[in-house]
């Protein structure tokens, strides 16, 4: 079996590729078709430059509603000695946008004039005056649009490769156009593979994978300009992928054959690929994403009237960080090729990453980051790495791109972040690094209702309060037991943070206690219990106010560490302990009820927690809490904390104390 | 006739119209609809916050192809003492993706075994190995994805009001969904009024407005997530009106009645809201658009089962740029609420006004401005300020609001503006202001292409040296005689640009002459024609190299300027004479034979002419020019220019002369 592929440099891969679509004829516009104005084409890009047909105004118009008049007759009017003109004689009454009558070179503003009776009197009131009497001179072209004063004929309107927008079809129809044309949307087809798919709605088995790529393959097409094709998942074998292949090729520019581009045992794409048409790329050295396969094949279509005789074909790696991503990198340049434009730009912004990257030094590595302003300092920390984790994507803020040749980057560095948001979007963004509430998902719901934005990073206790002293954090939510004193974080912050004023403010107490399988078959009962050989314990991370307090009672009890099996195992959630527990890696975990009940674990309550956020003064003195402030006293988000099990709102939004 | 109508500030109508609105119900999320994931819902609005309801990876799963194993039972591998594992026994072979066995806790990943044969020998083709060999240990859960590593059950995925792109589609299904619950699309029904209206297509008659503000309103709705309806254009009669809205309003959240939102003789906007429901607000000070109607109405439909009984209605007013940026005023921000979400914010960018901006004091004051980066400086340059130039929205960079209050900017002052496009699209701009040339629109299409952009202003060819000299412009054309010597520009660059080295490059040469209506009526042979008292002349603006030329040659020929009817009508461009004259505004205009040749005017050539570009040496060096330069060697592009009518290409990109 044949195991390895040989990864080229990303610039060498899309030169390779660009070059042979260009021999194919298959680096340019597609075509183009002729789109009414009134079917809106917002988003659609024009196929060639739209010049003028006819000026706008198409005549000269009048800028107000008023009298027509020939200025010269209104020399000398003054407030003093007014002026008299004939009505149908000497003036002529005109709306806004009405023709300036041929007589005529300026127009007066109703505004403006004294309307007058057949015998002199005035009358504000007369819809259709004898005579109007003006009391100020009025320069020729006053209120007219000349002729073409917003558009000439023959001028250029809109370049070719625009992307439509709603005032420029207004202006197209100024312009004397009916019609655009644009260019045609490249089609792409979408081919899942895989004997291991499941369709979305069927319900799953263990090793059977929701099959979603192909929806985010297509949404990110159909955003690119593109149309795309989903077609059924095809189980792991060569000739139906092949058949699929080919009966895709009739009628699209474009295939993406999903999953099956690395070289195991059923990875069929390549050698589907070399079969039927040119393998010119099999591995391109991108992280996540390496496994690409980039080729052509001739289209299956002999009675055919396609223009292009070749279609591109493109092997997307299965995991769905690398599948979108190779979306973005390979797939998002050639549909806004083929559509006669130019991929979007992310908009950049600089910022101070928060962590080191490692990073492999042959690839070019896209690295997600969550960014946020803390103080004057943009800060931008790294996300889950891996490959499967779809929600790096979601919560990413954007990617930092570390170029092939660099082994990282270290923490502290100015990074470039290609952003998924706008620049705006990061300024308004609460950064939580510490030990993980539940509550501080429902505090990511309701500030995002108000504007706001909530990004937390998970790494225990100490973690935040490391996070505060480097200045990378806006707050640190605390569990830290003071096992001298008993108190919770105090002790803690006086140690770490004492060249700032912070505020330790009350949030919630919660019930700490062990979670075990449904209907605790091991009958686990307290921290004894954890010495018995058939039990294995998951821990959290050290530096977690769990894993503290776990010790602190461990060393009351005197248990030692070593007799606890799993004592080594750790994770850094409440829930990643109770998904251990539930999915059998672990009998049992110190964490909070919450975490128990959301997977329908047991929970056996053992210690009171005090649950506290510390925030530096001068995020409450500037503003940037609050909108965390007035959520703690919303009564709609206590109400909802308070229904969380095991939970006490007594202290939410309490003043504990300002340190040092 | 009542022709006024109060004005109030930006923000009291906009609290004024929420609070009916609230009190109408008609502030919050309209409803929602359940969308399949299949149905690829991109850019729709979450009705409510995504909570996971089940784990992704939902089991334990094999993060590698390889074989599944006892981590424990590896210990003690190194390169020098292998251990081998029996397949089926110790090991088992697992895909990518495939469920960890249960007796397993780690993959060894196949690159790091080596297959072996029943008899003990090595073979790298082995499909189904009896046993592999091993020369390193497995720590535990190395090369597995543990249940739950990207999202939990229970947690919170994605909130309410969020926009969805393609990768949260994959999240959701991750997330054990198959469907969301969207936003219901506010459904918007815009009434055009207007007997002039002609609809897109028609054949115009002086008078006629071609009717796309609908088309535009259209799309906007339909950018901002709403549910256009346009209804055909209906005269100008008040109870046509009054019925299409009453049926408008059966069936739709918000009605947009087009025109007729002032005070005049025609406008009956106000008195169908007050007759038919709440006139709540005519008159905002905002500009352009103040005659802006805020109002709420009964829906008009006994047998309804919809969940509001109200409506609500804008009038909005009937220039092209008014009706647009009430758009982005008002219907933005209720198509946003409605759906539960906020408004996206355009992006900001800092920018040294070029020219001083006056300004109403009591008006909010919304400034198209194109942008551009000039070396070290962002410039904002004001573009048209008419609400009939629906081009100065098109050719917009973005908006300065000037606030109530302020009476205008001056220049050099930094402003904030309002991004229509990114900031990253403003950095590859070249900004050319002077003299105008038609090959500058051609410059703009190739430039477009080649993913840069050309904004010119044409301000004549001594307001470019002008703005060279205040460093807001990368480069003026001009061609500016010098009567003594007969030399172009030179002269004038030595004496405008002394601080810093320009180059000027040779563009074009081009006929001068006469432009007059089709088959010259009035027999109009040279200048000394202008002086017939029945001719009637267009003149080019003061500083214009084409009025320098005029005065020129009259001098020589000792013809006065009093003697020259419309001597002093100014036009800004050579495509405004010609537009002047082929209105019969004008009998005739100096001017060059392409502007003649684009409105289907006769052209009489009298003198040639040499169009040259100044270029700061900076903006050559550093690279900004890079695409001129090119485009000035381009053999389509060149043959094009050619083409013009009177012009010459020789001198394209010839280097003339480095000054000082």
């Amino acid at each position: 079996m044949s195991v390895y592929l040989h990864d080229v440099p990303l610039e060498q891969a899309r030169r390779h590729f660009q070059d042979a679509l260009s021999t194919a004829g298959l680096w340019g516009r597609l075509g183009s078709e002729e789109i009414a104005l009134d079917e809106i084409a917002v988003g659609r890009i024009l196929a060639g430059p739209v010049w003028a047909v006819q000026s706008s105004p198409h005549y000269h118009a009048s800028a107000m509603d008023g009298f027509a008049v020939i200025a010269e007759n209104t020399a000398g009017a003054m407030p003093t000695s007014p002026l008299t003109l004939i009505v149908g004689e000497e003036v002529q009454y005109v709306d806004t946008g009405d023709l300036l009558p041929a007589f005529a070179n300026a127009v007066i503003p109703i505004e403006q004039t004294e309307a007058l009776q057949k015998n002199g009197k005035m009358d504000s009131q007369l819809r259709a005056p004898h005579a109007i009497r003006i009391r100020a001179a009025t320069p020729p072209w006053a209120h007219v649009r000349p002729m073409g004063e917003d558009i000439i004929a023959s001028q250029l309107v809109l370049p070719a490769g625009h992307k439509i927008r709603p005032v420029d079809l207004g202006a197209i129809a100024a312009a004397g156009h009916t019609s655009i044309q644009a260019s045609l949307k490249p089609r792409v087809a979408i081919i899942p593979t895989g004997t291991e798919l499941a369709p979305i709605g069927k319900a799953v088995e263990p090793g059977d994978i929701i099959e979603f790529n192909s929806v985010v393959l297509a949404a990110q097409i159909m955003e690119w300009g593109g149309n795309p094709t989903r077609f059924p998942p095809v189980v792991d074998d060569f000739n139906m992928i092949l058949q699929t292949t080919l009966e895709a090729s009739r009628y699209h520019d474009l295939i993406l054959i999903n999953a099956g581009s690395s070289a195991g045992s059923e990875d069929y794409t390549a050698s589907i690929v070399a079969e039927i048409g040119t393998l010119l790329v099999h591995g391109v050295a991108v992280r996540p994403g390496h496994p690409v396969i980039l080729g052509l094949m001739p289209r299956n279509n002999p009675n055919s009237e396609e223009i292009n005789s070749s279609v591109a074909i493109i092997g997307v790696p299965g995991y769905p960080v690398s599948a979108a991503l190779t979306g973005e990198i390979f797939v998002k340049p050639l549909v806004a090729r083929w559509q006669g434009s130019r991929p979007e730009e992310k908009p950049i912004a600089k910022a101070t990453l928060a962590r080191k990257i490692v990073s492999p030094a042959g690839d070019d590595d896209y690295v997600r980051v969550v960014a946020g302003r803390v103080g004057n300092d943009m800060i931008a920390a790294p996300l889950s790495r891996g490959a499967g984790v779809i929600s790096s994507l979601v919560r990413s803020d954007g990617l930092v791109i570390i170029p092939r040749g660099t082994q990282g980057i270290p923490a502290g560095e100015t990074v470039d972040i290609h952003l998924y948001r706008s620049p705006e979007q990061l300024e308004n963004t609460i950064i939580a690094i510490g030990s993980h509430d539940m509550s501080l998902d429902l505090v990511a719901q309701f500030l995002a209702n108000m504007g706001s934005r909530l990004v937390s990073s998970n790494i225990g206790s100490l973690g935040g309060l490391i996070a505060l002293q480097r200045k990378e954090a806006h707050l640190a939510g605390l569990h830290l037991l003071d096992p001298q004193t008993g108190v919770y974080n105090l002790t803690y912050i006086k140690q770490y943070l004492s060249d700032e004023k912070i505020r330790l403010m009350g949030w919630v107490n919660r019930k700490q206690g062990l979670i075990t399988r449904k209907e605790n078959p091991k009958n686990i009962r307290s921290l004894q219990d954890l010495t018995r050989t058939e039990i294995t314990f998951i821990n959290r991370q050290r530096g977690a106010g769990t894993r503290i307090l776990l010790d602190y009672q461990l060393q009351l009890l005197k248990i030692g560490a070593k007799t606890i099996n799993g004592y080594d195992h750790e994770e850094y959630t409440h829930l990643a302990v109770a998904a251990a527990v539930s999915s059998g890696r672990a009998d049992c975990g110190l964490g909070i009820a919450a975490a128990a009940q959301a997977l329908g674990l047991d929970f056996i309550p053992l210690f009171d927690e005090s649950y506290e956020l510390a925030i530096p003064l001068r995020f409450i003195n500037d503003g940037t809490m609050t909108p965390l402030l007035e959520l703690s006293q919303n009564q709609e988000f206590r109400r909802l904390v308070a229904l969380m099990p095991g939970y006490d709102i007594t202290p939410m939004g309490k003043h504990i104390a300002d340190l040092p």
